[in-house]
C-alpha cells in the first residue's frame, strides 16, 4: 500500500456512515453533553495509545511468571507482582482476599505414541487439568474413535470398556466467531473424559480445541463427577489428531500407548486481588473491571489472560493518569483459579453476597488482547446490552461495533444471581484459539495498541456508568 | 476463557443488534430473495472456511518468491508461478498484459552508523526505493533534525548545505486508524529527501512509517521530482531512530556516516496477470477484484501484497467451487509495479480507456491479511458508499460493519476518472504497519482463517454486485 491522498479515511468517518445513533432520551449526539462526554474519551484513548505501561506489565507478567496454574509458586508469585503493581499506580486501597484452590499437577511431560511398521511414533499431547496418572510404563490398547456424545453413550460399556477412547470432535471451521466453535466442540474436553471413565475406558485422548493446524497440543480442565471413575486423559494437537485417525482408517487394530502423570494434591492458598480508586460521591457502589491471574502451566498466559489482568490495571491507571475522579468505586478484581474451579469468582460473589456490597457494573476481560470489537453484557432484570447501544455513538470511532445482550465471563457471571449487570471484552476471535492453553500463548501474539485499545474501551465503558448510570 | 452455557453468542445475533437495516426499495431483510442471497453468502463463506487453497497459495508464492521488486527474477517468478496457478482453476481466460517496469536495485547492503566515544554505533537502516549511492566509502557529516515539512523549507539551502538530514516525522499513535496516521506521516518518506536534496543536503534519513518500536528499518518509495537533484536516503527502525535522536540532543555535533548503493538500471519487461469467468448474461460486462505482485527487495510480501493476490485469486475459485455462475465477467487483475511506479494499474486503465470496456465495480485488496471489517468505495458520479449499504444486513454476519465513501486503492484508483466504481476491502488496520515494507512481512503473521475471510467478504460484494449493480 502507498500513501494516496484520500485513501485512509478517518475511523470516526468511516463508522459515523454505519452506527445507529441511539440517543438516550433527550440527549442527541450532538448535545454539550455529549460532546463532553467524546473529549473525555478521547482523552481516555489518547493516554491509553501513547502509555506503554499496559504492555510493560504484560511483558513482567509473562517474563517473570508463565505457567501460573493454582497451586504453583508461579501464581504465588504473580499475586505479588500484581499486589506490588497496584500500589505503585498509586491506589486508594489495595487488598487481597484469601481463596483457597484446587491444586493440580500435570508431573513428568506426558507421552503418547503410535504402534508403526517402524516402531511406535509419538505424538504432540498435553494431559488435561484434572486427570489422573497410568501406571508406571503407560497404558498401550487398541483405540475405539467417536465422533459425538452421544455416539460415546452408544458404545457404551459394551464398546468401550479396556479401550482407548479417541474423541475427534473438532472445532466447526464455518462457524465464524471462534468461541461459538470452542462451545460446541468443548463437551469433547469437558464431559468426554468422564463419560468414557465410567463406560470403562482406560484413557481418553481428544482433538485438540483450535482450529490451527499446527503440532501444538492445547490443555485445558475435564471435570470428572463427584463419586465417578476418573482416567488418564490427553489432548493431542491437529497434526496428531490426523495422524492416529489416519492410522486407525489404515488398520483399526493400532496400538497406542499414553504415559501421563498428573496427580492431585491437597488444595492451596491463594488470593484475589483487589485495587479501588474510592467514588468520590458514591464510594459505596462499585464498577468493577477484572481478568484472571491463573494460567495453565504449560502456558506463558499472554492471552489468557495476562492481557486481561494488564487490561484491569491500565483501567485504573487511565482514570489516575487523566486526572479523571469518579463519582462511585472502580475496582479492579484479579481473580485466580478461572482455569480449573472458578473458585477467585465463586469466592468474590460469596464475599458481595454476604456484605451487600452494591455493584453498578462488573465487567471482565478474558478473551485475548485482540483488537476490541464490543461488548457482551447481562442482567437478569433486563436489557442491559440494549441501554448501553446508546454509547455507541462515542465509541464507533475506536471501533466499538455492539453492546450484545449475553453473558459475562467465567468469573464475573456468579454475581449475575445477585442482580448485577455482568458483561465481558469482546476482541476479535479469529486468532485467540491458536494459541489458547498453549505454550504458543507468548508476548510475541500480543499487539501493544491492541492491548492499549481494548484498556481503553473498559474504561470509557467504565467512565460512561460512572457518569451516566447503565 | 473456559466454556460457559452461553458464554459466546452466534456473530450474527451480536450485529443484528447494531446493524443499521438498510434494504433496498421494496425489499427488507426478510424477503424471499434476502434469504436466498443470505444462503448464498453463506455457501461463499463455507467454501473459503473449509479450504486451504487461498493460504497453501500464499505459502508458495511468499517462499518461492520473496522479495519481488519490479525488474526482479523473483518478480518473473511470481507472473508465471500466478498465470500457472490461475490455469489450474480452471478459467475461462488467463492472459498477460506486458508492462515495462522501472528497475531500481539496492545494491550492497546500506550501512548508517553514528561516530561514538568508543568507536561507530551502527543502526539499523533500510535505504529507500529510487534513492542513489553514496561515494564509495560512504558520507560523513553532521545531522540536522527536522520534524515537519515547513521546518524543512524553513531551514532551506541555509540550513541544509552539506548536512545530512535527519527527518524524524512519527506516525500519530494516537490516530486510530493506522492507514490515516500513515498518510499524514507519509510526507517525511516520499516528499521529504527529495526537498533536502534541492536545499543541498548530501543524504537524508527517515523515520520508519511504522508504530512497532522495534529495530526493524521499513523501506518505500521516495520521489524526486524530474530535473531536480537526488541524494542517498535511509529510513531507520524506530529505535535506531530513538537512538540518533538521543545521540544529537547530547552532543548537536555528532557525525553520522552514510553508505548506501542504490541505483537505476533501464525498465524491464513485466506483465500484469487477468484471470476471468465469463458472464452468462454480459460478458462484455467487467466485476473486478485484483491485488499486486510486486513487493519491496526486502520484504517476502505476505501481508503486501502477497494476501491480496491469493485473495483475488480466491474470489474467482470461490465461484468455481461452489458452481456459482456468475452473469457478468469476473476478472481477477494481478497488478505489477504497485510499489515503485505504478505502472501496472496505469496500463490497466490505459487499456479499459482505449478498449472502452464497460467496469461495473473495480475492488482491490491491498491492506494485509487481517481481519476484514469493512469496503471503502468510490465514484465520481455517485455516494457508491451508501448504496452499497444496503447489503450491510447480509454481510454483519461476517464482521462486515461499513461500505465507506472513501477511494480505491492505488491500482484502481486510475479507473476512477473513467467513471467506474472503485474500492478497496479494509481489514483492521493495527497490526499492518508492524511489518509493512519490511523482512518481517512474513507468512506467520497471516492468519489462515482471517485471509479467508478477506476473499470471502470480497467474493460476496463481487457476487451481490453481480446480482444487484451498485
Amino acid at each position: 500500500m502507498r500513501s494516496l491522498p484520500g485513501l485512509a479515511l478517518p475511523a470516526a468517518l468511516v463508522l459515523a456512515l454505519v452506527t445507529p445513533a441511539l440517543p438516550a432520551a433527550g440527549e442527541g449526539p450532538e448535545t454539550s453533553a455529549n460532546l463532553a462526554a467524546a473529549a473525555t474519551i478521547r482523552r481516555i484513548y489518547d493516554e491509553a495509545l501513547t502509555s506503554r505501561a499496559a504492555y510493560q506489565n504484560l511483558t513482567e507478567l509473562v517474563n517473570r511468571y508463565p505457567g501460573r496454574l493454582s497451586g504453583s509458586q508461579h501464581l504465588t508469585g504473580a499475586i505479588d507482582w500484581a499486589a506490588a503493581t497496584l500500589r505503585k499506580l498509586p491506589l486508594d486501597r489495595v487488598a487481597t482476599q484469601p481463596v483457597m484452590v484446587p491444586h493440580w499437577e500435570r508431573g513428568e511431560p506426558e507421552a503418547v505414541s503410535l504402534a508403526g511398521p517402524n516402531g511406535p511414533v509419538q505424538l504432540a499431547a498435553a494431559a488435561l487439568g484434572g486427570t489422573i496418572a497410568t501406571p508406571e510404563g503407560g497404558i498401550s490398547a487398541e483405540v475405539v474413535t467417536v465422533h459425538t456424545e452421544a455416539e460415546l453413550n452408544q458404545l457404551g460399556a459394551a464398546g468401550l470398556r479396556g479401550k482407548i477412547v479417541f474423541i475427534d470432535a473438532p472445532m466447526n471451521p464455518k462457524t465464524v466467531t471462534t468461541g461459538t466453535a470452542y462451545g460446541e466442540a468443548g463437551w469433547s474436553r469437558n464431559r468426554g473424559p468422564g463419560l468414557a471413565a465410567r463406560y470403562g475406558a482406560v484413557a481418553a485422548l481428544t482433538r485438540s480445541l483450535t482450529l490451527a493446524q499446527d503440532d501444538i497440543p492445547h490443555t485445558g480442565n475435564t471435570s470428572f463427577a463427584p463419586g465417578q471413575p476418573k482416567l488418564p486423559a490427553a489432548a493431542l494437537s491437529w497434526i496428531a489428531a490426523d495422524r492416529l485417525a489416519q492410522a486407525l482408517t489404515a488398520n483399526s487394530h493400532t496400538q497406542v500407548t499414553v504415559a501421563l502423570h498428573g496427580h492431585w494434591l491437597p488444595d492451596a492458598a491463594a488470593a484475589n486481588l483487589i485495587g479501588e480508586i474510592r467514588g468520590s460521591e458514591h464510594p459505596d457502589q462499585i464498577i468493577l473491571v477484572g481478568g484472571h491471574l491463573d494460567s495453565w502451566d504449560i502456558a506463558p498466559g499472554a492471552n489468557d489472560d495476562g492481557a486481561g489482568v494488564v487490561q484491569s490495571i491500565e483501567v485504573l491507571r487511565l482514570f489516575v493518569a487523566t486526572g479523571i475522579r469518579p463519582k462511585h468505586t472502580l475496582r479492579c478484581v484479579l481473580f485466580v483459579n478461572e482455569e480449573n474451579g472458578g473458585r477467585g469468582g465463586q469466592a468474590y460473589a460469596a464475599q458481595v453476597r454476604a456484605s451487600g456490597e452494591k455493584h453498578l457494573l462488573a465487567m471482565e476481560t478474558d478473551n485475548g488482547s485482540f483488537q476490541p470489537r464490543g461488548f457482551s453484557l447481562a442482567n437478569i432484570n433486563h436489557d442491559v446490552g440494549a441501554k448501553a447501544s446508546r454509547w455507541l455513538p462515542l465509541l464507533a470511532p475506536y471501533g466499538i461495533a455492539f453492546f450484545a445482550d449475553g453473558s459475562g465471563g467465567a468469573d464475573v457471571q456468579p454475581l449475575a444471581p445477585l442482580g448485577i449487570p455482568v458483561g465481558e471484552l469482546r476482541p476479535d476471535s479469529q486468532l485467540y484459539f491458536d494459541y489458547h492453553h498453549t505454550r504458543n500463548d507468548t508476548l510475541e501474539h500480543v499487539n501493544p495498541r491492541e492491548l492499549a485499545l481494548g484498556a481503553a474501551a473498559l474504561a470509557a465503558v467504565t467512565w460512561l456508568t460512572d457518569e451516566q448510570g447503565l
